[in-house]
Formats: structure tokens, sequence, C-alpha cells
């Protein structure tokens, strides 16, 4: 802080008038060196603890449009001083949405009072959940694990950069998204909020996340700003692998497989985001939002992250009602503070207010307290927020626009996954005959978890899909729900099986379901997904398997849709349904686009960004394990009833169903020519690898052209293969590419034995493929 | 080495004809430093690799017992040279028993040629299995999961001494036992071979055992000897926790979980042991046969540990072949040396045998090399061999003696476990009327894993229990098989139905199986407990569940015995059996023992050594979680399948069916009058908890008095509570003892910040019960 101090010394000398913090063209640095001394403790702790706008507003009431605020508590929002906080909307914990204009009237109220009626005038942030589109009523996209199907980050940049675009006109500058926790423990009831089991797809995904989201500046705002919207990566760090899926449990884990594995989304895809969020758990016996070593040695030391970091909501509390390392609110402020340098978020007693009287105590240091603030500082002038934190007049204009929708359609359709197609079943036929559309989530919209309440009201189900794809087209469709989501009543199985044999082919369409952010959280709802949702079971819930044997013992031919957040265990129906398409939790279009893809309108593009394991007792099976760690000699329970010994399992297999990155298309591809440099330099950069690749069906399609990399000897024990880069393509029929991926050579480092990443000379295998297959394979050697 | 080569040349100087080494009044640390500098490299290779006593007689037929052996095999056992070899007898991978007359015969001729026949006289280890009885016919106790089951220390040493006692007398000084591994992943097919889940009931047990294994001199020993058999702590360490269940596969974990967890057992039952053998899997990407921080660092420099470690079978090679941390037999030599100071076992390539062109070669340190081969040397002075390695000629009279009949008798009815006794269900009349015993582990010997081929002959069945048990009471016996452990078929339903129905009363035994070491690892067989048998499900298997539906079905009082390696998952049975007992895999006298158990001649007072889950999806279930591990909101699939939505699971527990340190007694125990220190000095050694226990039922019997601690508040996240100390007591009826319990301060310490073990201030909670109940709690202040 010493640096800092003396900037605004320097600054002071030369300040005219109004101060240099005002100034929209001195840098940032500059800035905050000289706002940050003008500032009271009582000043810098308001910066970082989280506000929310009901103070002045009734937001709980979705229905309400009341254009009026309690002046009195425009100062004292939440029954705190207005210097004591900034602003917050979220929809947690009500969950609801507010009219625009309404939210628009809130904030603009807000902003105006803080920019003229406080001493220093800075402006708030003003927050919102933006996991797959702004909670306000915002266009919902597909579930994040859905997104990451598509493989498509120059799309997902797409998507991010439209829900930044709706946020930012009605004046919200911080959205907490995108989560980067990967999807490597099933049970875990978050899954469908993170991009999948894979490091590097997760931070591509992630980084093009960011990238939308903050890409552009606000109207009027300084040269110097870099961002319109903060993103918030999430939730830092290793929050993916609780203990027994529960919610918040301890991580297991050592320094090599913090580096090698959680930590390389974050590495790669937020060291420019504006924010980043911390866990609630712990890792070998740390909690995250007390953790050093990670917040600062890591975060802000090592990769230099200057930003702004928060907890997540009710965490810093938990030191001491969960964790045990503190016995009162004192200590866990103390901690959060100073081993995190980071605010706190509301939801629990904040803490932070003992901050001051700890600091003239002398119980806190200062400089911790001033570095929290720069970095909160440095975000909002990053934003421009000081030039103009106001919604804009014409911001419907930004919501909900033809290109939103363009993006959001596109999104849907390159997010299903075809993972078996016996004797092209799939494609339907779209003229003539009957479909049978049968199961539980048939006519049920269903968007996962991090909505606000009601937005499914927005979304077309796969019946509505159906119908108005199939109108004009003289296809029948026989509808039956055949069984609820929650129950093993199987009184609907005779209508369903009615419509089966009343068509010609059936379409079953079973899964998992979440809630909105409102009802998730209800007593008395039910849900097999979403936050504070874990399972022990990966099986479908209640009648629903009973249901797609009853539809497949008409011997109609039976196309299984798993509609889910999370990978379904069901050998089953991969054994037996003649095609099975896997939609992970579909936006708003998600309906339509599951029957263009049924139809052939569309030609399935997705892949599995993890992978779906044949029951929940052989979990883990992400891919990249470490060499040695799954062995393999299957046994089986028969379906007649026998029992065919094995020993990995006893009577199952480690090998999931289907494997990361997997799916299948229309047509077909064929892979030739592949060429990779025979030596690679370790201190290079990149490295290329080309491969030619052909449509060799007779229907257009895109293909993910996936690179996986084993190192064969290094001085610790490497995943048996990693994926080290992808390109989407599409290709007419007929139509060959030559495709060149860039992999970084930094990515084939390993974290030594010394503690610290060294790339390894050595040979390097080279497959172009999925993880459960190869389609050419070379070797590259690094020297 | 520097210290070791001075006192060699002191010793030198002084030395008279007969070698220093030989004198067996000198110290073992002068002994093994005047005999190092005398041993070629080759010779001193030659001490750490493991040979075969197949090299000069045939022991894979056991029922050959001709007296004769092959010459020019002794300098040569397995196609290596004699000094390059110390000798080995293990059943493995044959797991075939030798006639004990020519299992002497055979050691006798080895060790004479060695002594006799070579430069420096120097006789070898002969090793055997030995993990619940001494594996060349030897008596078989119950598997250490059961006999950790005891509660009794004590206990548990007198078997380790009989089984020490048998091996001593044939000529072997090396057992490969205690299993030192946590059973925290159980679908690891050894959970049967650990002592439980619990850091501190396995340290007991497992220095209960190598004391009872090491006590002693063999005769005609020099009095500097320390022990008459080597024990060896396994697999060290960490290897109980591999990913997925999986037999070999990486364990994830950080220096904390590794210091406060893993490594606790060894810390205090090994550090006099005169074996370690070291783990095949990898912790957090490091191999454990190459681990130089767990290997040198902590074990020989921190430690202290002096004496001999080495690998597991074949383990070396997996460096090149599994780990891929080397490329070559040569590196994985190296590693292993350099690494781990450690000897090679067999079962692989013997890397080993080229270190001597490495150490030419300059490629590998001889100071390594010396290192351990003084750790070995130092092993063999310690058990006074180079006086006598020879087997006893009156060996006979060690061998399956009554006292090691009593304490077989002791240990068997010590380890079995009453779960839950609805209505005095249990103890079973012993007068008249008739019981049914049911189900396919009724009239079946299974001893676990680890055991010799045919060793089950030497094994009562259950109905062979009940037969002797109720001979002249006039109790009729109705036995029916019910279904085979390893088939859904019910052909066989019937006749247990007819069974239960003819009876007062019904005991339905189930659970799984394992094999000996021969059949184990035969193509073929089957088993669904074992070492590389590793099971998806923790449930029955096959028809075993329907089989006691069916009998409960009757509405005979049905009592259900799990004969088991490893907790089985049947909650249907915890809710609807009357009687459920719990038998880990017994020993020889199991059989009786449960029938005495079930009659109320014995009154059971066996403990859970680790806790029982609902199912696999709720694993883990031990309960000494982190604190803010377990979340619980549970669910239930009911009956008759409605379904309760819950959160934590959504459609179960994460609570066990039962927790560790439970188990039922047919008396009852009452606490009084706990009392504690008010406080306790962090440096203080040991504090007192005592409490006043009272039988306040009408039956003797003995109850386990458990203290558990919570550290309220630490630097660190710490344990919900954890085993501080325990003691197992026998009360009369009515009687009532005060019982003083000893903890130990060390064991309240953390793992801190700064990477060590601190006692840190502040207030434990102290509680008398189990994992599950609390009788009696107080608080205790450090200070």
């Amino acid at each position: 802080m010493l640096a800092l101090g003396l900037l605004a010394l320097t600054v002071g000398v030369h300040g005219a008038k109004a101060p240099l913090y005002k100034n929209p063209s001195a840098s940032i640095e500059a800035r905050v060196a000289d706002l940050l001394p003008r500032m009271t403790v009582e000043e810098k702790v308001a910066q970082i603890i989280q506000g929310d706008m009901n103070g002045w507003m009734n937001f709980n009431d979705p229905l309400d449009n009341t254009l009026t605020h309690n002046e009195t508590g425009l100062p004292n929002p939440g029954g705190r001083k207005p210097e004591s906080t900034f602003l917050n909307f979220s929809p947690s914990p009500g969950g609801y949405a507010t009219p625009w204009e309404k939210f628009v009237y809130g904030v603009t109220v807000g902003q105006k009072y803080l920019m003229e009626n406080t001493t220093l005038g800075i402006p708030a942030l003003i927050q919102s959940e933006g996991l797959h589109g702004f909670t306000n009523n915002g266009t919902i996209f597909p579930s994040p694990i859905s997104m990451a199907a598509s493989f498509n980050p120059a799309l997902l940049q797409s998507v991010a950069s439209a829900i930044a675009s709706e946020a930012e006109a009605l004046g919200v500058s911080h959205l907490f998204a995108p989560v980067l926790d990967l999807s490597r423990e099933l049970r875990w009831g978050r899954v469908e909020e993170n991009f999948g089991e894979d490091p590097f797809l997760t931070g591509e995904m992630g980084a093009a996340f960011v990238t939308g989201m903050q890409s552009g500046r606000r109207r009027n705002a300084s040269q110097t700003a870099v961002a319109r919207v903060a993103a918030t990566c999430k939730h830092f760090a290793a929050f993916g692998s609780p203990q027994g899926g529960l919610n918040l449990a301890q991580v297991s884990g050592g320094e090599r497989e913090l580096r090698s594995t959680f930590l390389k989304p974050f590495n790669r895809a937020c060291v420019n985001a504006l924010s980043i969020m911390t866990a609630y758990s712990s890792y070998d016996g740390i909690p995250a939002v007390s953790n050093k070593h990670l917040l600062v040695d890591i975060l802000r030391r090592e990769w230099g992250y200057k930003y702004w970091a928060t907890t997540d909501a009710g965490a810093v509390d938990l030191l001491y009602s969960l964790h045990g390392t503190c016995a009162t609110r004192e200590c866990a402020a103390k901690q959060a503070l100073e081993n995190g340098l980071q605010g706190e978020m509301g939801g629990g007693t904040f803490t932070y207010f003992t901050i001051p009287d700890q600091i003239k105590a002398g119980t806190i240091d200062e400089a911790a307290l001033d570095e929290t603030v720069a970095a909160m500082l440095r975000t909002k002038f990053a934003l421009g927020l000081f030039e103009n934190p106001y919604p804009y007049e014409d911001y419907a204009s930004f919501l909900r626009t033809d290109k939103t929708r363009a993006t959001l359609k596109a999104i849907e359709e390159e997010s299903i996954v075809l993972l078996k197609n016996t004797n092209n079943t799939l494609p339907l036929k779209k003229s003539g005959g009957s479909v049978a559309l049968i199961g539980p989530l048939a006519d049920y919209v269903s968007f996962g978890d991090y909505v606000f309440f009601n937005s499914t009201n927005n979304g077309i189900s796969p019946l509505g899909g159906f119908t108005q794809l199939l109108d004009g087209t003289g296809v029948k469709i026989n509808y039956a729900e055949g069984s609820k989501l929650w129950s093993n009543d199987q009184s609907g199985f005779a209508d369903a099986v009615s419509a089966a044999e009343a068509s010609d082919v059936a379409v079953v369409m079973v899964g998992t379901w979440s809630l909105d952010q409102a009802r998730l959280w209800t007593p008395g709802t039910n849900a097999t997904t979403g936050e504070h949702v874990d399972v022990s079971d990966l099986a479908l819930v209640g009648a629903q398997l009973a249901l797609v044997k009853a539809v497949k013992a008409t011997g109609k031919p039976t196309v299984v849709v798993l509609v889910s957040g999370k990978p379904v265990s069901e050998p089953w129906i991969a054994d037996h349904a003649d095609a099975v398409v896997q939609q992970f939790y579909p936006g708003e279009l998600g309906g339509l686009a599951i029957a263009e893809v049924l139809f052939g309108d569309v030609n399935p593009s997705g892949k599995l960004p993890l992978s779906i394991p044949r029951s929940v007792g052989t979990t883990p099976v992400f891919y990249n394990y470490l060499k040695g760690s799954r062995p393999l000699d299957a046994g089986l329970v028969m379906d007649n009833g026998v029992l065919k010994f094995g020993h990995q399992y006893v009577l199952d297999s480690p090998v999931p169903l289907w494997s990361f990155g997997q799916g299948l298309s229309y047509t077909t591809f064929g892979y030739s020519n592949l060429r990779v440099p025979t030596s690679v330099g370790a201190k290079s950069k990149t490295f290329s690898v080309t491969v030619n690749v052909k449509n060799t069906g007779n229907k257009a399609g895109k293909e993910v052209v996936q690179v996986y990399l084993t190192d064969v000897q290094s001085s610790v024990v490497t995943p048996n293969q990693f994926l080290g880069g992808f390109q989407k393509v599409d290709l007419a029929a007929g139509q060959a590419k030559d495709v060149t991926i860039p992999i970084s050579v930094e990515n084939l480092a390993v974290w030594t034995l010394q503690n610290s990443f060294v790339v390894e000379a050595g040979v390097f295998v080279v497959k172009i493929g999925n993880s459960a297959q190869s389609f050419a394979s070379t070797n590259v050697t690094v020297s």
C-alpha cells in the first residue's frame, strides 16, 4: 500500500479543484491512489460490504410496479449507513423479477443519491445473477452445462455478450457468472452450473464467457474503462468436488491437484475478470474464504489479480458457525479480510461491520483493508461507473432483441448431444405418420437453477416445439405424460402405451429437474438438481425408467431424450433404446430445438462436456484420470438376472456409458493426414496440430475436432490423456478441410516436486478423437 | 552414512579374528557398521531383493512332502545368484500351504547354505503372509476388520503373539502384517484387511498387533535382539482411499490430510516395527514407492525409522508400466532406492539387478544403497538371526496349541456386533422349540482374503456351530440354503420359507464373500471382497435380500446375520429385521461363536470399527468428517414407493445405518460422574478422563467405554469429533466401576498452516458414548 500512498501524494501536489479521481482522463491507478486516502475507515468498509436495494424500495413483489421510494431508506439501506454499503439487487433469496421500469427507477434513485448526496460520490456496483441469463426477466439461455456441450466458445461469447447487454442497459454492472467449478463429483447439486469435468474446456468456455460479458464500454464511460459489466469467476477454488457430493462439504486434495486441475480454468479465464467470488468449502482443511495461500499468495501475488474479490453469501460467518476456525464474528472478519483481501457478500451477519473497531484496536491491519478497497475501486473505475452509473433511458431496445433471440436459438441447437442412433432411427420423418411424445418432461419447461420465479413461462416445452415444428406437416402427435417426475405412480402408463401403440415411433422424455431461485429454496417443493439439491443416486427418479421400458415393450422404435442437469445413469436405456439424445437443461427455445433435432431440421453437433457413468457407484468417471487409476475387469448383472463376475467392478464397469467429448451427428466425418511438428521447444508458446477433416456423409454437419495429449513420461503422475485443443467446424456434405489447432505448450507443464510448473522434455502422444476413441494419432517430442 | 563408516573403523581397530558383526555381544549398530563395509555392491544388492525358496524346492504342491532339495538351486534360487537374494516363502501367488516338515527342511537347508557356504554368512529373512494367521497352515483368526470390532487391543496382542509363535517355530522371521490402511473408501476390496475407518483405533490395534508379533526373542538369539519376528506395517501410506474404490488407483489428498489422518496409525504403531511395506498407489501425483517426502523426509528423518522398508510385490515396475514417472527399469530402480531407501519385493522384473551397473556408471548414489542395506541388516540383527536362523526342532509344540485355541475363541466371541434387537428377539431359547437356519452363508466358511488354499477346511460353519452348541438341548434346527451367494436364482426360496414356517424363529445369514490367496486370483472364480475385488455397490448381491424378505414375510421373528468383509448397505434389513447381527469374516471358530452369541452363551460386546452406510451413493460415511462436511436434510423412498424429498440427499441420508463405535449387548450400561481436569497444559503428555460405568441389566457383559473429543476452535478445520481413547471393561450384572482413560495430549494437535503439529489452546468437548450417541459430556480447556 506504500506505493499507492505515494501516488496519492503526488497527485495531491498537482491537484486542481476537482479531485483527480473524478477526472475521466486520469489513469485508473492514479484515480484509485487519489481516492483511497480521502476515505475514512468507515467509508472504506462501506465499499466492501454488500448492501440491498430493498432498503429504499420493495423488490419482493414481482407484480408491483410502483415508482416511488423511501427517501429515508436511501441513506440507510437495510438498516445500514449509506456510506456502509454498495448497492445490490439480486433475486436471491426472493428470486423474483421486478418490472424493468421499476428496477430502472430504483437503480437511478440509488446511484443519484450516492453520486450527489455523499461526500465522495462513489457509485455503486449493481449486482445480479447471470449464469445463463440476466435474472431480472432477461432472456434465459441453456444452463452452463448445456452450453458447454456446444464446444463452441465463440457462440458462448455471443451468449455472454447478450446477457451483459440486457443487464447493462438496466444499470446492472456486476454479474455473478461464470462458474468454473469442475463437475468431477456428480452427486453435487450444482453440476449444471459448470462447464463440465475438464479444466481445459472449462477454461476456454470461461474465457469466452468473461470476454463476452465484459467486452465493450458503458455509454459515456471514461476511455480508460475496460469493461461494461464485471463478470465474476466463481467459486475460487476447488468447490466442485465436495466430499460425498454434499453441498459446502470439504474437498480433499493436495497442491498438485489444486494447481493441475482446479485452478487451471481460473488461471485461463479470470485474470482479467473484474470480479472473483470465493468458495464456501475448505480444501485440505483450510476454508477457501480464509485461505491466504490461495487468495493472496497465488491469486494476488503470483497471478497479479488486481480487481475485486468477494465472498459468497454468508460465507464469512461460516468460519465460526461451520468450519470452526473462528469463535467470533470479529475473528471471521479479520481472517476473510486479511487472508482474502475480499469483500463480504450479504446473506450473513455482516461481520465486516466490526472492522472499524478492530482497526482502532489494532487487531486488523488497515493495509489489508486498503488493498481490498483499492481492488473494489479499480473495478468501479474499470467499469466507468464514476462517469455514468445510470440505466439507459432506451433500455428497452437492449432487451430481448432479435439478435439475442438468434443467439439463443443457435446455442440451443448446438448444445444437444446425440448419443445413440441405431439403424438411423433419427431423424424422424417430418411428413405424415405419427409420433408418440411421452414422458413427464415432454410438456414441461425446466431451465435448471439460477433463474427467476416464473421464468419458465417464457419457455416453450417440447410438446410446444413439436406442435410448432410439425404444423402443416401432417405428422400426428400422440402425447401422454406417462408419469409425474416425482412419483412411482404408474397409473399414466396405460395412456403412454396406447400413445406409443398408435404411433410409428415413440419419443420418451425423462430426466432430472430443478427449480427457479424462489421455489428451489421454498420448503415443500421438490427437485433433483440445483444448488443444495444433492443426490445419492444418478438413476432416474420415480417411475421414469419403468415408463421407458413400458413404451419400449410396445415394440415401437423408441427414442429416449434425457433432459437433465447432470448425467443420468441408466445402462438399460443405453442398451435398449433405439436412439438416445441428451439435452442438458435448455433455455427458452429448448422445446423447439429438441424438435428440430429429432426431425432433422438441425443436425446435432453437441459433445458431452462430462462423462456419463453407469451408476453412482462407478464414479468418478472423468476421462482424464491420473495414469493407473482406472483398472478394468468389468462384471455385469445381465438383463435376465445372471451375474457375470468381474473385479473392477465385481458387477459393473468403471468405463462410462458415454465419455467426455462423445456425440454423434446425422452425417459422418473422416480424418486424415495428421500433421504435428517433429519437435517442439519447451519454451515455445504454441505448436500446431493440423488434420484434414471430411464430411463423409450426405448432410451438412458440424464436427468438434478434439486434440488429446498424453505425457508419456513425467516426473510426477500425469493424466492418462487430456484435452489440449479443439475447434468446431461446419462442413457441407462431402466437404473436406484442413483444421489447424494451436496447442499451448504451457498446458503441457507439470507441477513438479519443486512446486512449480515445468514443461518437461519428452514424448507426447497426440490423438484426434474424443476421450473414448482415436481417429488419428501421432507423437510430438518436446525438447 | 558417515557415522556408520566411522563406527566400522573403530570396530576394525579393536577387532579380533572373528569379525565383530558375528559377535552376539556387540551392539547392533556396531555390527551393522562392521559388516556393511565388508560387502561388495553385489552382496549389498542381494540383501535388498526378495528371493524365492522355490529355487531349491517345489512348494507349489500342498500335498507333496518330499524332503529333498536341488543343491544347484541353493546358490541360484529362482535363477539368481545366492548372494543376490534373501529367502522368501510366501503363499502368493500360489497360495498353497506346505507340509510343516517339508517347510522346516527347506528353511533349514537354505539358511545353512547361507550361513556356511557364503562369504559373509548372512542369514535370510524367511517371509510369509500373516494378516490373520500364519499362512502356512497356521491357525486362522478372524479378518482384521473383525478383530478390530473387539475394541480389545490386549486380546489382539495375544492373537498376534499366537500367530508369531506358529511362524517363529517354523523358522519364519518376517510376517507381512498388520495393514494400517483406513477403510474410508468402502468399495475397495481390501477393507477387510484393515482395522476400520478411524486413525486412532487403527493405531491402537496396530500397536498391539506389532507388539504381540514382535515381543520376545528367538532361541539362542543375541541379548541385543529386540524381536522374534518382524512385523510389517503396510501399506505406507494412504493406500486405503483409492479413487473410485479401484485397487491401486491414485489417492487425492494434501499434506494436512496425510498427516492428520493417513499417517497417524503408522506413527503410532510402526516406529519400532522391524519392517514397513510401501503402497502401490500415488498420492497427489507422487507414487508412494518413489515418494522421497514420505519415505525419507518423514519416515527416516522425522520419525527416525531405522529398520527395513520394502516395496509391495512388483511395485517398482509400476513406475514405468502404470504411473509413467519412469521409462526404464533402471529409472524405476533408482527412484525406488534413492527416494525410498527400500528393498524390492518379488513379483516383478527385479529392477534392482540394475543397481550394480548403475553404481558403476554413477547414476545411483551408493550411499542410498548403504543406508538401505544397513536398515536390512539392522532388522536381521534385531531378530537375532545371525545367532540362530533355524526352525525349532520341536516346532510342533508351538503349533495349534490349546492356548492359541483359547485366544482364537475369545477373539471370535468379542468380534461379533449386535446392531439391532427389537423386543429382545435375541438371545434365542436354548431349550426345546425350533430354529430355522437359512441362507447361503449358513453352512459356509469364509475367512476373507489372505488365507491359504483349503484353509477353510479347518473352520466350522454356522450350521456346524449350531449343531454342536444345540446338541442335547432339544432345539430343532431347520436348515435351508435358500439361495447361492452368486445367483439371482430363487428356486431355493420355497425350502427356506418352509424351514421358517416350521420354526419358532428364523436366522438368515447373508453377506459378502472372499476367497483364499490361491482361488482369489484364479480366473473363473467369484468373490465380492478381497484384494483386487472392488465393488460398485454395497448392497447384497444376487437373491439374498429377496431371501430375507421372503423369510420375514412368513411372520416369524427374523434375525439377520450379516457375515461380511465390509459394510453391507441394506436399509430394508435395518428397518424390518427383528434383530441384526454383524459378524465380519470370522476365523476357524466363527461358526461356533455366532451360535454362542445368538443363543446367549456369549454376550456380544463388539463395536463397529467402521460405519455402515445406507447405500454406496451416500459414502463416505466415516464418523470423523471435517466440520461442516455433512449437511443433513434427508429424503427417502418409502417401502410403498412414495418419494419423500429432501436435499442431503434428495432421496436418502448421509447418516449411516449404524455408525462407528455402535454395538449393543444383552445387558445395559449406565454412565455417571464424568470427571476431567478443568485445564490441561498443551505440553502435558496425557490427561485422564474418568467415568463411572454400571452394568444396569441382569447379565454380565463387556462394554467399550469410548471417549470422543471435539476441538471447538482451531486454526485449521478439524473433525467434528474424534476418538481419543477407549477401554473395554467386563462388568457383572449390577456391577459399577470407575474407568479412567488416558488421553494423549499430542493427539489433540492440529497440522497447522506452518506445517507442524501444534496443540492449540482452547476448549475441547469430551464425550462418552459412541460416534452417534452421547452418554455423558463435558469440556476441558487446553492452555
